[in-house]
């Protein structure tokens, strides 16, 4: 099988499937949709690391959506980067849709800081905190428009990679998950060095505590879970998923937030479970912080695949220090990059991959 | 050729280039695109047909989109009427788009009332009164977006069908047109039993005087003229041409508000004529109030193909009054219905289309 012949491509769940769905995919033309959104949650003191202060939080979607149209960051200057000064996955990206030709396209499913760039708009609003117990407002009309845009996307191209970008997005991931009643308490992952878990907990529990909806009620309907203590990229993502699996087959993009977006998958339309992968990093799949597999195995018979990336020889100590795991995906790096690598039918590996990305760093980091 | 073998498509000015334009699409998967905005100059006694007054003007663009997508409008009951009671052209390219089976997407370039349904935002405003001489803002932004979105919708389909909504857009059209430089009095098309020639020129030429540019600045520099006296809706679909032009052949779908959007094209990138054709309706060809070709020639040597719709033995009233010549076009009609003639290889005609549109308006009118 040609997963199985490869060694960039892991098959870390669902192993039978994984390769049936690498087959499917080989050789075939992709095209790359980025969902983002704003949630408040990303400020709670000790939950993210994407962007250097809170407040810059609000800036990485649209910052990480200019990078993959034009190479470079608008609404900034530089790139995104963490407290620790690594730069955004969304390096990894550009050079995965640039390398495989993907067209790109933005959904907002509600942002406060909006790209210089096209994106669909879906009139979603900024996400609030989730300890709020209200966190997104309207999710099924997000949702329902998603579906419409997912729908038309597929129709011309032979697949779909579905990425994200939301700062604090493991942390709305673990709320709904536990509010879906997943086992999920530990599980998600984190980009900063000491994963915060009992911090990401209090507040998924908390918002749990304050939601108008009862436990049977979010455990029941995702979107209720979503509108409680989710974020605003989730019915977006879930609704260009759901609507594309009805064509083509879809690469979920990302690590465990990923895996609350297959939760409200599973829970509006089941059976796009079958046409659908996730797709993440060597780094989530190692992650000893966080378990992606316990959690989609949880949720549905779908395949992990993961991007045999590595860093170890890159010139940059930024992109050297992905390899000690602490940014381990965003913006759909991994999945872009399984992309990439079916698309080249093998030919683009991983340190080919290490290569490329090399270049794209020092054009970026020596223009600024 | 096929176009000349088909009596379904009309070859209107620059027949040669129209039938090889035809050839170049023939069989071939189109994506259907609706570019709206809003302008206050449809709100000029006397100026606009499209919505029974005023006031809803401002909701045609939604519900158009809303037709496309749904096959049904949501922002308001029924479909988009003249004051006359004529159904909108966007009955038409709904038809159009399901035979041929188009993806569709909507492009904003700056709407008072959104869709209810996914769209590209482009961060474009509502046009204002274009005697205001300072009629839209920053078409330059919106162009350079556009561009991006169109470049990458035309990176896995055949080939691209532009049209337009935006109720007041032959006056703004009008309007760029003398501004830059063309012999457009009299010329524009109207949806209105008798065109109102000179309501427009006074409102143009207004306008014009008070632009904040030069005459000169205005005939050099389309996006000046667009500024001071254009509507929203023309710097989106300039773009999205542009973009998609740079890789695949472009129907620019409408009627005279089109010659003003090839204007800026041609200013913006002369080059791209070379990969677009005017697509319209044998309304507007016939109209002997307004003279498209006359203007396209001025511009460049761009064809014009007309689909040869008649709805004269349609079983509707509203359907048969499209024989009257009063409402022409719009919602990229012509364009559509041609793509829909290419797709089928010359199997769908004129005399299918309108047993198709018949049957849609049918399903329209029962349902409400």
């Amino acid at each position: 099988m040609r997963a199985k012949a490869s060694d960039s491509i892991l098959l870390a769940s669902e192993e039978g499937r994984g390769a049936d769905f690498v087959d499917r995919i080989w050789g075939k033309r992709p095209t790359f949709v980025c969902t983002i959104g704003n949630t408040e949650t990303a400020k709670i003191p000790g939950i993210s690391a994407a962007g250097a202060n809170p407040a810059i939080t609000d800036f990485t979607p649209a910052a990480d959506v200019e990078l993959l149209f034009y190479g470079r960051c608008k609404c900034i200057p530089g790139v995104p980067v963490t407290p620790d000064g690594i730069p955004t996955p969304g390096l990894i990206t550009m050079s995965a849709v640039g390398l495989a030709k993907m067209p790109v396209f933005a959904v907002n499913g509600g942002v406060r800081v909006r790209p210089i760039a096209p994106y669909f708009e879906l009139d979603g609003s900024p996400g609030e905190d989730i300890r709020t117990g209200n966190a997104v407002k309207d999710p099924r009309k997000v949702f329902d428009s998603a579906v419409v845009a997912g729908e038309n996307l597929a129709s011309q191209t032979d697949y779909l990679v579905v990425g994200e970008s939301i700062a604090g997005g493991t942390t709305t991931a673990l709320a709904v998950l536990l509010a879906q009643g997943y086992d999920a308490e530990n599980k998600v992952s984190s980009s900063l060095p000491v994963n915060p878990h009992p911090i990401k907990v209090q507040a998924a529990r908390e918002g749990i505590k304050k939601a108008k909806f009862s436990a049977a009620e979010m455990r029941e309907d995702a979107m209720k879970a979503v509108a409680a203590v989710g974020d605003p990229m989730m019915p977006a993502a879930a609704g260009v998923i759901v609507g594309a699996a009805r064509k083509v087959p879809v690469i979920m993009a990302g690590g465990t937030q990923m895996a609350a977006v297959l939760s409200v998958v599973r829970s509006v339309e089941p059976k796009a479970l079958e046409n659908v992968a996730l797709g993440t990093t060597r780094w989530i799949l190692n992650d000893k912080s966080s378990d992606l597999c316990h959690l989609v195995k949880q949720i549905g018979p779908v395949p992990v695949l993961g991007a045999n990336l590595d860093f170890s020889s890159s010139r940059f100590d930024g992109l050297r220090t992905y390899e000690t795991g602490i940014v381990k995906e965003g913006v759909g790096c991994g999945g872009s990059t399984i992309a990439a690598i079916c698309r080249s039918e093998g030919r683009l590996d991983a340190s080919k991959m290490m290569h490329e990305i090399d270049l794209a760093y020092e054009r970026l980091m020596t223009k600024h």
